[in-house]
C-alpha cells in the first residue's frame, strides 16, 4: 500500500511483529481476557515511565487525552498556566479557549524551550495553586522541554503539572514520579511503536481526585468513567482492541531493550542524526533538541516542500514538512520508535542527496 | 490470543483478510495516499448507506461520535427530541444532560420500538424545527426502530433527524437520503466488519450548516475542523490509519456481495436463528427484531450469566450478556458482518446443548 518508508515523527515505520500482533483476532472487551491485556500494557507502560497510580486509556488520538486532561482538571474562572513553544503547546491554549477557560499564558518563540524561571514566575502571580500545561517534546520544533524542572517548581507552589509527552515518552526521558509529573499524556503511534488510535493519561492520585469536582461539561472523554471502568481492568466504551494488541507487544519489545538502553539508544540515533545534518551545513530550529526527532531549518533559498517531494519521489524516503508558518522553512525528521544508526544513515544519504543539487 | 470466537454485538469475528489488510505498513496521514485512502472508504460507505453531504471521520467509538453530534448541532437552551427504548438511546439523554441540554424525552420499556406516533406527538408541543436523536439497533434489546417513518415526520416538521446506526449500519437498510435522516453515525467494529477504532458522522448539507451555529464547547469533535481538512479528504488529528485500512477492506467485500444481497444475507441468518431459539423454546425481548443481531430472554429460573460462561468454555463460542438490570437475564447473539448460517447453526448448537441440561 505503501510506497515510502516514514521517517515522519508519528505515525512511525512501525515493525513487522508489531503490525502482525494488530492482525490478530478480536477479544470481547467486557471479559476476563480484555482486562489481562489491558493490565499488561498498562503495566509495560509504567515500567517505561516511572508510572505513576493510574492509567487511562483513550481510543483517540493524542489530542483526545490533551482535551480529557483539561476538561477533567478545570472548572469555569479557574487560571490554569499554559506554557507554549510551538504548535503542540498552543493546542493546550485552544483547547482552554474552547471551554471559557482564559489561562495565564508562556509563549515563547517557537524553537525556544520554556525556562523554568518563566513557570515560577507565572506562579507567584497568582495566590492559589493551580494546573500548569506544557509539553515535553514539541514535535513542530523539535524543541525539548526541562520538566524535571518544571516538576520541582509545581511541587513547590503545591501545583499540578500536565505534560504532553505524546512524542516523547519512550524516546526522551520523563520519570513521572521522580519529577513530579501529575499527567503525563503519551500515544501509541509514536516511540511506543504501535499504530495510531490510542492514546493515554497516567494520572497521580492527587490530580485524580481533582476529577470529582471539575464541573466542564464531558461525556466520551470523562475520566471518572474510566476510573469506574478501570476496576475492572476495562475502558467505558469499545476500544480499538487490535491497537492495543500492537501496543503491548511494541512496549514488550522496549522492556526486552531495556528502558535505560533504549533512551540511550535514541540518544545515539539523535545524535548521529545531528551530525549528518551538520555536515549538510543544516541548523537546528531548536537549541534544546528532543531524542525523538531532528528539526533543521532550510537554507533561505531553498523550499523545504520541494525538498521532500523529490527526497520522497527519487528515494521512497519520507520525512515531514513544518507546519503552519513553518511549512516550506524546515524538515522534521522523525528518529523514534523503530530507527538505528543505518537506517537513519540511508534516509540520510538521500536528503544529502538531494540537497547538494540545490547549493 | 482468543481462546473463543466472538458471536458478540460487536465487536464481531473480523475477517482474516480485514485483519491482514489491518497489518499493512503505515502511510503518513498528510500525503495524498492517505487522501485517497479517506475518500475511498467515504465512497464505499455512501454506496452502502445511500449516503449524505459530507462523512467525518472520527478516530474514537461509536460514542464519540454520538458526542460530536449533540456538541454540534445542539446550543444552550434548546429543546431536541430524545427517543429511547434501550440502553443506547439512553446515551443520547446522557450526552445531552453533561452539556446542559434539558430534551423533551420519549422512553419506552426496554425492548419496545419508539412509534412514529411519538415523535409526532413531541414535535407539535414544539413552536420550532428541532433536532431527534434515536437509535437504529439497539444493541441492548435487539429491537430496530422505523426511521423511515421518523424521518418523515421529521421533513414534516422541518426539523433533523439524527441516528445512532452503530450497530444496524450494514446490517439493518437505512437509507440515508431516501429516509431523510439528517445524521447517521456507524462504526468500524460491527456489520462494516473491521476491528473497532473509527467511527463516522454521515452529514446532509442542510445539518452541516447547523454545525457553525451551535455555541457548545468541543475540540477534538469540532466537526468544523473536520470539515476543514475533509476538504483535502484528511482529519484533523492522527486517524487510526490501519483500522481505516480494514475498514476499507471490509467495505469493499460488502460491494462485492452487492448491497441488496448483503442486506439480505442478514435477513436469512437472522430468520434463521430466530427458528433456532423459538425452537428451543426461547423468547425475543423485541417484537420488532433488528437483522444484526437476536436478544432472547431466559426462562425465569435460568441465570444468562451461568450459560454464557459453560457456553464459553465448553464450546469456545461467545455470546453477549444483558446490560445494566438485563444481566443475568438475555442473552445477546450477534450475527453483524461476518456470520452465515453454518456459522451461526454451530455456535447456536454449543447453546442448544448448554440450555439442555437446564431445563
Amino acid at each position: 500500500m505503501s510506497n515510502y518508508t516514514l521517517f515522519t515523527p508519528g505515525p512511525i515505520d512501525v515493525p513487522e511483529e508489531v503490525l502482525q500482533e494488530t492482525a490478530q483476532p478480536l477479544i470481547y472487551h467486557r471479559e476476563a481476557q480484555f482486562g489481562k491485556l489491558l493490565a499488561g500494557v498498562s503495566n509495560h507502560i509504567k515500567a517505561i515511565i516511572d508510572g505513576e497510580d493510574k492509567i487511562f486509556f483513550l481510543t483517540s488520538s493524542g489530542t483526545g487525552s490533551m482535551e480529557a486532561a483539561c476538561s477533567n482538571t478545570l472548572s469555569t474562572g479557574d487560571k490554569p498556566i499554559v506554557a507554549v513553544c510551538g504548535k503542540f503547546g498552543e493546542r493546550w491554549l485552544e483547547i482552554c479557549t474552547t471551554y471559557g477557560i482564559e489561562p495565564i499564558v508562556i509563549k515563547n518563540e517557537f524553537g525556544r524551550c520554556i525556562e523554568p524561571e518563566q513557570i515560577e514566575s507565572a506562579l507567584k502571580k497568582l495566590d492559589r495553586p493551580t494546573v500548569i500545561f506544557t509539553t515535553l517534546t514539541e514535535t513542530s520544533t523539535g524543541a525539548l522541554n526541562d520538566i524535571q524542572s518544571f516538576g520541582t517548581i509545581s511541587k513547590k507552589y503545591d501545583s499540578f503539572l500536565v505534560v504532553d509527552a505524546i512524542a516523547g515518552v519512550g524516546a526522551d526521558p520523563c520519570p513521572q514520579k521522580n519529577w513530579h509529573v501529575d499527567m503525563l499524556i503519551g500515544a501509541s503511534q509514536k516511540a511506543l511503536m504501535a499504530p495510531p488510535g490510542i492514546s493515554f493519561i497516567s494520572a497521580s492520585s492527587r490530580i485524580v481526585k481533582k476529577i470529582a469536582e471539575s464541573n466542564l461539561p464531558r461525556y466520551y472523554f470523562n475520566l471518572q468513567l474510566y476510573e469506574k471502568f478501570l476496576a475492572k481492568h476495562q475502558t467505558p466504551f469499545t476500544p480499538a482492541i487490535t491497537i492495543l494488541y500492537g501496543l503491548k507487544k511494541g512496549l514488550e519489545m522496549i522492556l526486552q531493550t531495556g528502558v535505560e538502553n533504549h533512551f540511550e539508544h535514541h540518544r545515539v540515533v539523535a545524535e548521529y542524526v545531528r551530525q549528518r545534518v551538520a555536515q549538510m551545513g543544516l541548523n537546528l530550529l531548536s537549541c534544546s533538541p528532543s531524542r525523538a526527532l531532528t528539526v533543521v531549518k532550510m537554507p533561505d533559498h531553498i523550499d523545504s516542500t520541494s525538498v521532500l517531494q523529490e527526497v520522497k519521489e527519487k528515494h521512497n524516503v519520507l520525512f515531514a514538512n513544518g507546519q503552519a508558518n513553518l511549512r516550506g522553512k524546515i524538515i522534521r525528521i522523525g528518529h523514534m520508535g523503530n530507527y538505528d544508526v543505518s537506517k537513519m544513515g540511508k534516509a540520510l544519504d538521500a536528503l544529502e542527496n538531494v540537497m547538494k543539487q540545490r547549493r
